[in-house]
């Protein structure tokens, strides 16, 4: 299992940081559709299953030591987050503090159902 | 311990993604040069404290989860990689082989001696 990257292949900004196993490399280089291994499920985890926002591959970057992965992606629904943020890097380190300083894209509990 | 990865602040190129655990993001946070977890090695790691190429930083982000971090970095020397690239991920995958489309910076062998 390695770090995935997501970047947004036009802006250059880091989307979110995920996992893969060899299952869910197979799958995004055969699809050409991003899927990660989900740690906490326990399970395959086609990004943007629930809300649609998935991540069409459109580069494919592997490190130096050939234990993480770069994936320049078309972000479809233009947000990567749960929280309904662009990115899952939406809070920024301020004088100890986290302070948010992305606008939201979408409202989570109008996608996912009550209580997520 | 955490992944970070480490973004170049002004091109929002990424450099590469190592591990950062207590030790080395208070670090990080008191000097203002980034420290990683050598995991490898199992020690602290300065980044650049063999090479000079340090890393400078510029802003820090930490995703929804609490679980990986983003550093905008100003790389001094412009290689971040061991490899003598401007980036670790300086492979991209082509028709499913990876092909180097960096220049190199440096040589390697030059910096950190022979049999490195």
């Amino acid at each position: 299992m390695v770090p995935a990257i997501a970047q947004d292949y036009e802006t250059g900004k880091v989307l979110m940081l995920a996992y893969m196993n060899k299952e869910a490399w197979a799958l995004t280089l055969s699809t050409g559709i991003v899927h990660y291994w989900s740690r906490s499920r326990g399970k395959i985890w086609k990004k943007g299953e629930t809300s649609g926002n998935i991540q069409e591959v459109r580069e494919i970057r592997v490190d130096c030591d050939n234990d993480s992965v770069l994936i320049k992606v078309k972000q479809v629904g233009g947000a990567a987050c749960h929280d309904g943020y662009q990115s899952c890097f939406y809070r920024k380190l301020e004088m100890g503090t986290l302070e948010v300083d992305e606008k939201k894209i979408f409202e989570p509990g109008n996608i996912y159902g009550v209580g997520k």
